[in-house]
């Protein structure tokens, strides 16, 4: 858009194409003014779940306008949020009984942490260091970027950013040394928490690992009383073939981080669920010990009610079957470069498939980044690779033949490789 | 409520009382489900400007919900973000010529700092040092923690946050001191940024001082080439009686921070705002350079359909005109007190009224805070004050009749001072 005054996000404007202005949203697709319908084939930043525009959500929204725009949510209450929290603590791994509401991944992540530290302070031994895993990320503000993969994204920031322990990605063949580098790092009894994006790591590569590696990550963390958080921001609502990832490693974290899905995609809200035992070492007459924590927006009631209605549609839709048939899609249609020479690591967990094209040199910031977005978007297909790592995170209301487009695409794409190798 | 799972922001459970539950927001006023109204006299927590549920601002979210939902905003645009982008250059202090988008409060200072450490660091001569005012607030985030006043809300998380520079509040006679502290530390050319809170430090207790130190801290500031940061997000939107703050300095600063009264106290939307020379500091071939960040939900177009309401209410209604005469009328009834022992400090700036009850120990956990509370409450009066500061921050449809109510009301609360001197 010519004399736009919008800075965009993770935008390097001296070389972003001319950026196309979306009109409407409807199902998989982005529409623009003059017509060109745009696959979503990333859920707009992995927050579309069900598909654009979901109709119960859209009139979730309207309904609530008509009784409730912010209400305070310290000393007051209101519906919305209530109906939400008890929903989220029902539909979450057992134990986790406590809802607190933010507006973003990244804050509900800097809570996370902020009531990890309280709860080993107010249980009188007071633990500040928290254990990350490589490649991770986490957000972009100073907290998350500090328990996320240090590198490019972070770089410029680097003197404000708080020391954390790093513990190798449970690579194939070498999930042990994860495991053993871990058990070694609570020894001291030190770690306050450890954080992890459950099954899959998103922003660091879609880099993929089993949920036996979680299932020992949480057993090791249980015995050295280092808290357990699963940052399932991009991985909660149906996204690896379950409700949250934790499910399929039988775990049940100690905090859990959700947004993005919450919403269904239409409006920020964030959460972050905790168990009794945290919110119990803040619990006292000691007023020192509350959890010192708000935003302003805390709990829009519009936005809960957007997020109720999505509950509403996990209950009443076949959402789970919806989500068990496009993993099955994506699993084989993902295939056919398994074998490939011009593409390494072809795989899927639940509903996200992602393979990595070979190139010279490999990174987010690998050239061949935004020449794969632009040969993608010709074709009006919305793809935005992690420098050479190219992924399928659609809306669950994607057809198999829309997945064949864009395969078919992705196949085509890899003759981009070649001129830089 | 009975059974909830919800953990309230900035509340002590085991000693809050049982917290109403609101059923519908009108005008001024919060409606519990059996029918009490409750004057809303802190805009919830400072986020309503006009009043609550402005007819525009409300038909301009459903109408949003007939074309969008979230968009991904890097690589893509839309109207909503474009239109209220330029909005808001037109209306903030000349040269701040770009717009960043994130979703809250402490979103905009984080991407403040950010963009403060991403200028130096890209034009060659890293800096990293912020300095802060004494007593301020500007988040809950490890960031905007770090650059908030050490105390009571951070304490637990202390471990986390970076360290800083702090001059003094430039209290009633002492402005000087304040600005020299400023001056010493400038002259190594280490600092990156001032960050402050223009005219009123909110959460700190609604201390106030007056233009004229920002004018000067502005001027320090550019001989020093460190940047100035105003954290607008409780001040812009009319609050202290102008547009933002800063214009009553007649300065502009290098960064402009705004949430809240963004949206008119409907949705969760943030601003960070910024010149063309920052802009240009990270404006360059080299993909290293980019601002790195986002938020799932940058630019939510719901949102920023609801916040360019909110803007026309501002070009099309006498808003200016309100603001003044609540300025007026908030100064003549404060007035009273400014003579009365019971209480020191009456003062106003804008549509902000304050005062300090006189009690044997100040702070903001001072026992006096949750009974004053409890005392308005049961009079149909949301107040809720910092400690034994009181303050006024109404919607301005507030009446002048609305507001005697509420005066009367603070003089009769001056009784529970007594118990315990």
């Amino acid at each position: 858009m010519n004399g736009s005054a919008v800075w965009h996000p993770f935008t390097q404007h001296a070389v972003e194409p001319a950026m196309p202005a979306i009109a409407r949203t409807d199902g998989a697709y982005l529409e623009t003014h003059d017509g060109r319908r745009i696959l979503d084939a990333i859920s707009s930043w992995w927050v579309v779940t069900h598909a654009h525009r979901h109709p119960r959500i859209m009139d979730a929204i309207r309904s609530a306008t008509e009784t409730l725009d912010q209400v305070i949510f310290a000393g007051l209450t209101h519906e919305p949020a209530e109906q939400l929290a008890s929903a989220l603590v029902a539909m979450a791994p057992a134990g986790l009984d406590w809802v607190f509401y933010s507006d973003s991944g990244s804050t509900s992540v800097e809570v996370a942490l902020k009531m990890a530290l309280g709860f080993h302070r107010n249980n009188g031994l007071p633990r500040s260091r928290i254990v990350v895993m490589e490649h991770s990320y986490h957000g972009d503000t100073i907290g998350t970027m500090s328990v996320g993969a240090r590198g490019v994204f972070n770089a410029a920031y680097e003197p404000l950013l708080f020391e954390v322990d790093t513990i190798a990605f449970p690579a194939a063949g070498r999930e042990q040394e994860t495991l053993d580098a871990f058990e070694r790092l609570t020894r001291g009894r030190e770690a306050a928490a450890l954080i992890v994006e459950p099954l899959v790591l998103g922003a660091g590569g879609m880099l993929m690992y089993p949920a036996s590696v979680l299932t020992e990550l949480k057993r090791i963390a249980e015995r050295s009383e280092t808290l357990f958080i699963a940052d399932e921001v991009m991985t909660g609502w149906g996204r690896t073939g379950a409700m949250f990832a934790c499910e399929q490693a039988a775990i049940a974290p100690d905090i859990l981080c959700t947004s993005k899905g919450l919403t269904g995609g239409s409006l920020p809200l964030a959460a972050t669920l905790a168990t009794d035992a945290i919110f119990c070492a803040h619990y006292s007459r000691n007023r020192a010990r509350t959890f010192f924590h708000s935003s302003s927006y805390t709990a829009n009631p519009i936005a809960c009610a957007a997020a109720l209605a999505n509950v509403g549609i996990w209950n009443d839709e076949p959402v789970a079957e919806r989500v068990a048939a496009l993993s099955r899609m994506q699993a084989e249609k993902v295939a056919r470069f398994s074998q490939d020479a011009r593409f390494e690591n072809a795989r899927t967990t639940g509903t996200i498939a992602a393979l990595d094209l070979r190139v010279g040199k490999a990174g987010y910031l690998a050239e061949v980044g935004p020449r794969l977005r632009a040969f993608f978007l010709e074709r009006g297909l919305l793809v935005r690779p992690l420098g050479n790592v190219i992924y399928v995170l659609p809306p669950y209301c994607v057809t198999s033949h829309e997945l064949d487009r864009l395969y078919e695409a992705i196949d085509e794409a890899a003759e981009l490789a070649g001129d830089k190798k």
